[in-house]
């Protein structure tokens, strides 16, 4: 099958083997898969991920001298089934999963992982225990966003969201725009949503924003911090509202740009007891001044990914259209345009999320 | 009066003005001031202590170009009530205090700041209204070791701990010892302590460690793995105890040294899921790799001195004998051996915490 590869640093459009289906598994067309913000930068410091990710105890494992194909935000088409599976998709459904698949008992990640080809390749061999069929009527590309507004989900979740809560997400990439969705949902508000990109604040107003900041002309903590406090603040009707009597609103930042000094500008900005949820992932060393978090008794909560539940509800939210997806599809490629997507999507002003279709 | 003064880097035992009493205070004859690791720190590091201090807010300030009087974790006994009190406490009662005073409505900090002098004095000009008496039979120097204690008590009361929970303690200064006595208080077992110290190891077993660990010979996190998932573990039986199914007990790692680079060895060494709480007061810029906190969505969660509840608490725990804090006093001396204890105190061979007496 033709796929595109990332070896010795670059991305070629090649032939690579067919998949092999093991126990249990089904062999799945690719329709549609995103491209993210991590296979940017595992192709751009592929090195330093593979030495992260041994580190860390490999659950990302990326061997930086061996071919890998990306692609972990997907949709297809069910095409055979497997050994030892139950039939339970005929071919021709449209279906979607968690990037994992199972070989008899063996977990596999999809995306980094030079034994499993991502979905920027023509088939995937993915596990019929963990597919999800798309609910009737929904349009099949969206399913390509389930992953990334999963993980908007879930940081959303984990940052145990209530009515009083303030939110501010800092990033309005793809990351930053799924946990404004996210927000919105869970009916948080105001949601405070700072970007430098025009074009990333409009999307985040089309994604639920309801305060958008230009950090480059106005604080994004500032407008935090009237927000926790509004002119007219009340807190005996504040504490009618939400049964408690603080001086002012928790507030909650969300971390979606994933670079060094980030956090530290958060937590010099923050307003006393702010949770901080860390949802952009930055792969290199950070510094910041513990003092900070000390004397306003911050949190500071890393999430990654999602649970099964978070993405088979997501899958639910954007069938429904709860979750608005299509503003954030600005482009499509087929697989010899991936190389130069990698390059487009560094401008924020262009793109947000471009599909990768391989049978284009 | 005499006080230990700190002025141009130097401690320096000099006469100055007694304290003026305003509207509500109570004129206090220091009986014992306690000499706090962040004391040190404030006099080694006087400059970036007073930069951070105001570019942090200024809650904290210290002026490093003013004569100021450490000291605030204190027991003294009431010698005048001033204008405006109630004279709720006859002179000759013992009692102690957070280190704040109120004069007429404005509150001030005691023990960095310029404006009022800070226990290592003669006399304190505390609030009548924040003054609390020492229980009927107490042994008035421990009441100087309420607000160091109260300081674990927050810590742990933070942490939200549940019996599930299992602890681990880095560094059994001060701070580490007042969060292990504050575990063992609510019960928390195993509670496993770490520090290079075999003097301060064996504190850490007084105050109720039960695994003490020697980070120079055997690892902290080897210990607390061993411990989240003990051997023999069987998940049906912890389930009917804790009325949860995980498949490992939940880890809860305080961080009681406040140096820079611990915090990132936490986020290596620790299992995922594992919640921090950074109670050791780090002022200088910390540099860590957040990627360890995503994968594992480590949680980490800042935290400072105590609630006027938490302090009040402590003070009840130490009279009643429920937290011992006898071995934490390992030394005493007059306000001429101030200096000369800052410099003991470097050693964690030789002592825990020395309590100034500014009559002796």
């Amino acid at each position: 099958m033709r796929a595109a590869v990332f070896r010795q640093g670059d991305l070629v459009v090649d032939t690579i083997p067919d998949p092999e289906l093991g126990e249990g598994q089904v062999l799945v067309r690719t329709r549609a898969c995103g491209i993210c913000g991590s296979d940017l930068h595992a192709a751009k410091h592929a090195k330093e991920f593979a030495d992260l990710s041994a580190r860390s105890g490999g659950r990302f494992g990326m061997p930086a001298d061996r071919d890998v194909v990306f692609g972990h935000e997907f949709v297809g088409e069910v095409v055979a089934n497997g050994p030892g599976t139950e039939g339970r998709f005929r071919p021709g459904t449209l279906v979607t999963s968690m990037p994992l698949t199972i070989r008899g008992t063996m977990v596999q990640g999809i995306g980094y992982n030079p034994e499993v080809p991502g979905a920027f390749a023509e088939y995937l061999p993915l596990a019929e225990r963990m597919l999800l069929p798309l609910p009737e009527g929904m349009d099949p590309d969206h399913a390509a966003l389930v992953e990334p507004m999963a993980v908007g989900l879930h940081a959303v979740n984990f940052a145990h969201m209530t009515e009083a809560d303030v939110p501010l997400v800092i990033g309005c990439g793809p990351v930053g725009l799924a946990v404004i969705a996210a927000l919105k949902l869970r009916g948080a508000g105001p949601i405070i949503a700072a970007d430098y990109s025009p074009a990333r604040r409009a999307l985040a107003t089309r994604m639920g924003a309801t305060t958008v900041i230009d950090p480059g002309s106005a604080s994004p903590y500032a407008a935090l911090e009237a927000a926790v406090t509004p002119e007219g603040f009340d807190p005996a009707r504040y504490a009618q509202l939400f049964g408690t009597s603080p001086r002012r609103r928790p507030a909650v930042v969300f971390e979606c740009v994933g670079v060094p000094g980030v956090m530290q500008q958060i937590m010099e900005g923050a307003p006393a007891g702010t949770r901080i949820v860390i949802v952009g992932v930055c792969m290199q060393p950070d510094r910041f001044e513990p003092f900070f978090g000390i004397v306003k008794q911050l949190s500071v909560q890393f999430v990654l990914a999602y649970t099964a539940e978070e993405f088979r509800e997501t899958l639910d939210h954007i069938a429904s259209g709860r979750m608005d997806v299509a503003p954030l599809i600005t482009g499509r490629t087929g697989l010899e345009g991936v190389r130069q997507s990698f390059q487009d999507l560094a401008s924020p002003e262009r793109h947000a999320k471009i599909l990768v279709e391989p049978w284009r």
